[in-house]
């Protein structure tokens, strides 16, 4: 019997609606890397989104996003602040520091950074023996599940501007985070208050690949020179421009964010109402819940999920991702089982 | 009215079946990054080609796959050998030296090299002021259409192999050479005659995707850590695996290639036959006719193509491109033009 | 008036044996980058002390020798393991990112670093997804003035080769540290308990150069390569050579440790007879004597030193640095202003 | 016997003045890092020879130079153009690409490049699948000898400037460059003429040490972030600051220089009397005559020099390098030896 995996929110192909669309232009002709006509549909709705006239360049995923973003615009000796449990800073087999950049970490409960910590940063690094930090990397929602709300990400914004820093949020879950009921975000609000960030397709219902938005426009310059040489242009750009314009064209990127959620939040009630507790408070597609080792095991019997984390002898978290493409019935299966 | 494009071979989406397979596998879950089912039955079904248990990798383009490759393999002080027309050399914007790494040029007529040019290079490399060349890099077919023989690559390969050196062959046009009526090698001679290849899917039918066959184990060492520091490793890493898979299946990569050099073979007759010569001898997919300057502003008017270079005050050669997708009236209406 | 400075080790220029041995062999014709006589007289000097044949490179200076032994050694995926305090952590400007590898730090009270921490490392680090661990670096004496024993050292090295992990040591202060009345390890133990280490000359009086060992004789493979490529290989190797042979011709180098050693502890000793407290214990040339602010600012009129760290509201620890070149009278007029 | 060598100009130590200044100064204390008084003191001598405020930065070798700054002012994606022959290209172990850039070379008869082959190269560089070029780095003198005039270089600069691409100028044998009889430039104009440039010590009699001039003030942000992230900042800089400020007092550079070409022509004008030819028009402190084999025989049982070329089976071109401390009667005796 196969059982049904809560591992992550890449496990399934793409939303129907977005394969339809590819076999609908299969044989249209398109010019190459990222120029096509598909691209520019997916900019445009984008920018109707974020009502602004930011730079949208496509790649292929969230670590090539990244160190294409953070070398494109680091200068040698520029370092890039994150939180220790950042994906730059754990999940990406040193690919920021292969491009030649110091990743400073800050050590979070919940995966969110602050000015105070950031500051504290700032006031190790005094001259030319240590990196110059430049740019404060934060992901939304966070690697463990939280997400900013725009009072914090203002506060951030203010901060690193007024300290000369760039901020670029990772949005590989963003779809998750904006559409959270803990979020009071609009795509709108997160390009107002940010130097670049990406939208996640991989993770939200596309096939393969992220937007990278620039509303700073200095940092636009020659980027497409940036993502050639690191290896993030595709001939077949239209690929990723016809599953984004899918994405938002009747708010398809936001309902499977929604989807998701609504599936987390069943997931989190009902785990709740066994009364069991949290690693932290559930808000997004990830949950941490904490449950004895013993059901831990008999779940494992029929579901796939990671063990998070071991709590004490006899209790482990685990994480439970959904995602646009969860059943209900199969949130109901792993209820039942509790 | 859209002209139509002999522009490049990745102008259309994918193959129909290629499609099919995607839409029919869309909601089993799997593991992510590369390690799913479809990614080992891609793998299973290449492995029958090629007869050889070799490592197989799946990464989304070629600069990607050329700059993991040779950043994986090669020692800091190392460099790599390629023709000046290489696509290493000239057309991605710097990707291999941008992991450390310098590309020694061989100027060719045909963008092919031979042994007694390599050694040139090597003469000229004797000690620790200068990189240490360790690795030949050839593309097949290459950048400007011909296409390898076997005895060329049986005795480039033996060359290599007695000088300590890696043989690595780009393949993003594989497709179109090993079909092509000038070659002789099989994908089998092939493995047999590299220490690594990559086999190009989006040039040939594909969404997007390459495959790395690495058939010298040693170089297979913890390779997927370079995938990954690179950005080169999908979370739905499926989606390549899918269409390598049904590439394989059936002979669909073959009977691709097959098309695409027919409808080059048959440009190529007919331009011929008017009486126009070539800046090449037309072997692959991509041929270099030499046409009047007024021909070619008439054919413009009807079709899109790179004007390649200048012949003399009066001619150009331009490239035409054929792939899969190529329509055999498309072929007609360009040949009626002449 | 000119303030008597305790700043660092590497204020003056050096010891007089060297200049005049600068001077005789001044008009001496020899071949260059490190191949003449001086410097292959210094290499064998170099291995009396530590009795095995290892290889020996000279190089101008500290992070230069880290960051090329670091490249050298480490595959682009592999990582090095420091002390947070460690010199390549923070004082090095990302010299080690800049080479492509990441630095993964262990929080330490003393700056030296134990298998058990090692450990910890190593259990996060289980797959592709994040960089392999591959060396240990650590600095003897350490960067707050610390030395590591012979069974501590014993301890690592066996931790290291247990688990695959190659160990260098920093030697920038090594004069100090194995002449330290708390260290019982020799050059030779030192040379058979690490895979390479470095001697440094700038602060145990040469004017330049540091002296590379490698006793693990597979790392030394083509290391003359990397010495050029990241700039580190002069013309007039000579000079380094010179220094080196003079430093370990007649003991120099230790004669000048012990006497850095012995100012460093009748300052120690003097501080303590006051009544003061040190940050650590001091057992090198560094040591950290915690003062009233307001003795601080009275021994700023006549001294130069670093503060170090604030403590508490009216007091900090200060750093006090002694060398070859420290006069005992200076010593004494210092302990005369507490 | 030992033979004398004409094999380079980094044969011998230092000016017996510069040793002299560093004797005297050696118990002198100073801050570290290329900031005490020595440094400083040749800043402003410099700035007399220079008539600008440049920023200038202290190194302590060639290739170290060299890739300081042109790691320090290329963007990722920009490459430098070079001749074939330029140090850089060849004769730095790949120290340029080791930093991520790729040189861009050009092909030239004695070593100089002008406008119209820079603009062949800008030419080929039209997009972003290609570099962009965006430095030109010259060596005056050359590899091979040769020396810029003014009116050379006034146009390769007026060039590089209605381009947009900097200016570079490796010094490392400018002393003589500036003092060679074929050459009509001044320091000063130099200075006019290029964004960066380097002064070269250690060929020019110091024990080692180069000096980075800095014309273009954009340039230099951050610069010494660069040193020391490259491991060029030596701990006791004082010894190159010590070193340039008696080179450029009482016209000491200088005067060396126009020694080694005195010497050079001496040699010169004596081979040409005998009636040999050269590979290239003497003009600086290399020069490469043309003599028949079994005459190289015979010299290399008295001296020491590189073969430098084959010319035909029965004669090859020597290069024989002078220098500040090269002895006129070794040069009688070689010219007796012909």
């Amino acid at each position: 019997m196969t059982k049904y995996s809560f591992k992550n929110d890449y496990s399934e192909g793409a939303h129907p609606a977005i394969l339809q669309r590819i076999i609908e232009t299969n044989l249209q002709q398109t010019v190459g890397y990222g120029e096509d006509i598909f691209c520019n549909e997916a900019r445009a709705l984008i920018k109707e989104y974020i009502q602004r006239d930011s730079a949208i360049h496509f790649v292929s995923g969230g670590t090539q996003a990244n160190l294409i973003v953070i070398a494109a615009i680091l200068r040698p000796y520029e370092s890039v602040i994150a939180a220790e449990s950042g994906h730059i800073a754990v999940h990406e087999t040193g690919a920021i520091e292969a491009t030649g950049h110091k990743v400073n970490t800050i050590n979070t409960d919940n995966g969110k950074i602050n000015p105070s910590q950031i500051q504290e940063v700032l006031n190790q690094h005094t001259d030319e023996h240590m990196v110059k930090p430049k740019m404060v990397y934060i992901s939304n929602s966070t690697e463990v599940g939280s997400v900013y709300s725009k009072s914090e990400l203002t506060e951030l914004y203010q901060f690193c501007q007024e300290n000369n820093l760039y901020l670029f949020v990772d949005g590989a879950r963003l779809g998750s985070a904006l559409t959270s009921s803990t979020c009071d975000l609009t795509l709108e609000d997160l390009a107002n208050l940010s130097d670049v960030f990406y939208i996640g397709g991989t993770k939200n219902g596309a096939l393969i690949g992220e937007a990278i938005i620039i509303n700073n426009q200095d940092l636009n310059e020659n980027f497409r020179f940036h993502i050639k040489q690191r290896g993030g242009m595709l001939a077949k750009g239209r690929l990723i421009g016809i599953q984004f314009a899918e994405l938002f064209k009747n708010n398809l990127f936001f309902e499977m964010g929604i989807h998701a959620n609504a599936m987390a939040k069943k997931l989190a009630d009902g785990i709740s109402t066994k009364g069991f507790n949290f690693l932290n408070e559930p808000s997004s597609n990830q949950i941490f819940p904490i449950l004895p080792n013993h059901l831990i095991n008999q779940l494992q019997e029929r579901f796939e999920f990671f063990v998070w984390q071991k709590i004490d002898e006899d209790s482990s978290a685990i994480r439970l991702v959904t995602s646009w493409a969860t059943p209900e019935h199969q949130v109901d299966n792993f209820l039942n089982q509790l």
